[in-house]
């Protein structure tokens, strides 16, 4: 990086499974976009890297967001630097939270969809504000009490318990004063929920058997249930429902580079006999509450209450590298691209 | 019927399919019980047939109630009158809308499920407080209402629309305000739908192309759907659901007779996509609003704006013609056995 050219990740053609590197192509040398009236041009700190973003590459017309069309660069959530405004309420040095490209320079106003100024002087880290904040943050807490309407002494499972959003959306449950059971992929994983983010209980689906520790741990059922991915894992906790469970779909990781439609979960009858609620939700659906659910996240954080954890992947170029960590179950907490 | 025996249809094994022929017997010469204490002795005046009886004939103790025992009388509801009473509130003449067995004679009791007098003088007729009153109303209009959140100009279908339920379901929707769809499988059904019960629309599922139609008639996608039947109709509406969009479950007939679990919905994400919900509900969690929910019910019937058919057949040795008549798609409203 220069200083007068914009490195920036191009989607060249939409990825077959995880195979992004045929797909996403890192350009050297692009334009520096100049902000029209209402913009700002914003210099890339911090990249957060979401799995939700795998639906945008594929041609799904279906989804919650439209695809990324090809040719242009991949789009995602950053914080960054204010190095040109015209905005009012912007000036060089601000700092925001924001939509813009996979890029050193993106543009950004209120059209953005996330476009927030961050405190100047604060005692929360800046990548704590998507680690722990922001949409991972908003999504956990609305997905937990708004949708899933988990009450103290309740039974929560949550899926992909050691990832961005699990990670906090179990911390919430137990802040509640429910019993939280992480799902998750590798025994380490399990230690960090159970050792240091007080989940009662982590169960490494990939190596034991689900429905057997289901029946062991929660014989009363589950009561809510924060899902993540979808697929056999949803359909298995289906089958474990308590009387009027509610589950909170806030992504189906499993199903986003599907290009064909799958058969739903075989216990979609259970929906019936246990009088359940299945609900999906989207975090920006709750955005009038996010400075309020924010605020409530960040006093949980300074009380000792509520934490998260980073991994920083250095350098724009290493996007995909930091990128892959999402699916293939390496990711404990929050990556993020240091720009 | 002699009047010193009680005729009672015996589960003697459970049915295959539709088979209720080789799995009910029909005895001739049952013992009169004698009621204990809080009990009555109700005799029949009309058997309900509910198609999700159908479950309970079944091996499945994963169901909202459990299997009726092989070997024993099958239950279900019906309207009766006390022969014999010791139970302080009710005497001898008294009429009642009840849980009891498919016989002359039932032994009944606040234990029973469902066990209320009905009004002794009455501008309604007896089969209407099953017809229009009683389950079949409470769960149309807890349904649209409670669980799928209807609000005046949405557009809301009904599947099983010319059954007992959807018939119901399909005017309360109506009288909110909502554009009513129903779904049914015979042309002189889509009449009466539209002619006589002021459904907007009717499609004939069995005819027509079910998601082109859909297309046509709700190019906004659907708000509320009453689902009564599960299966691939409900997958096919999963596929035209508007943002926010409600699912009320409230039986899924066309599985009721599986022995083996089934895919799920194929657009089950797009309950994600969506932001949907799919509640499934049962009216027994809704009977503290039932005394409400039945007197606006009937007042709208005083005002000529919500409407019922009974299909009577008489005499209890026919009750399995009757009962064929939910599976088969030939029923027009409630069917009842006169006994």
């Amino acid at each position: 990086m220069d200083g007068n050219t914009n490195r920036n990740w191009v989607l060249a053609r939409r990825p077959e499974g995880d195979d992004f590197e045929s797909a996403l192509e890192f350009h050297l040398h692009g334009n520096i976009p100049t902000p029209a009236d209402g913009q700002v041009l914003v210099k890339a700190l911090y990249l957060s890297m979401d799995a939700g973003t795998r639906m945008w590459m594929g041609p799904r017309t279906d989804g919650y967001q439209p695809p990324v069309p090809v040719g242009t660069p991949m789009a995602g959530m950053m914080i960054g630097e204010v190095v040109e405004s015209r905005h009012k309420d912007f000036a060089i040095g601000d700092r925001l939270r924001t939509f813009g490209h996979w890029a050193d320079y993106s543009l950004a106003s209120e059209q953005s969809g996330l476009f927030q100024k961050l405190p100047v002087e604060d005692d929360i880290d800046l990548p704590a504000y998507l680690a722990m904040g922001g949409p991972n943050g908003w999504t956990a807490y609305a997905g937990i009490v708004d949708v899933g309407k988990a009450k103290k002494g309740e039974t929560v499972v949550v899926s992909a318990a050691a990832g961005a959003t699990g990670s906090l959306a179990g911390q919430v449950a137990r802040n509640l004063g429910c019993r939280v059971i992480g799902l998750t992929s590798r025994e380490d994983k399990c230690r960090w929920l159970t050792e240091e983010l007080g989940f009662d209980h982590a169960i490494n689906y990939r190596q034991q058997n689900l429905s057997h520790e289901l029946n062991v741990l929660c014989p009363g059922g589950v009561d809510v249930y924060f899902d993540n991915v979808g697929g056999a894992v949803l359909d298995t906790i289906m089958g474990h429902m308590a009387m009027y469970a509610r589950i909170a779909i806030c992504g189906l990781v499993s199903q986003y580079a599907d290009t064909e439609k799958k058969p739903g979960p075989s216990n979609f009858d259970q929906l019936l006999m246990k009088r359940a609620t299945v609900q999906g939700f989207f975090s920006p659906d709750f955005f009038s509450q996010c400075g309020e659910i924010e605020k409530t996240l960040m006093d949980w954080h300074r009380a000792g209450k509520f934490t998260y954890n980073v991994e920083l992947v250095d350098g724009l170029e290493n996007t995909l590298k930091a990128y892959h960590r999402l699916f293939d179950g390496s990711n404990m907490g929050k990556v993020m691209v240091r720009v």
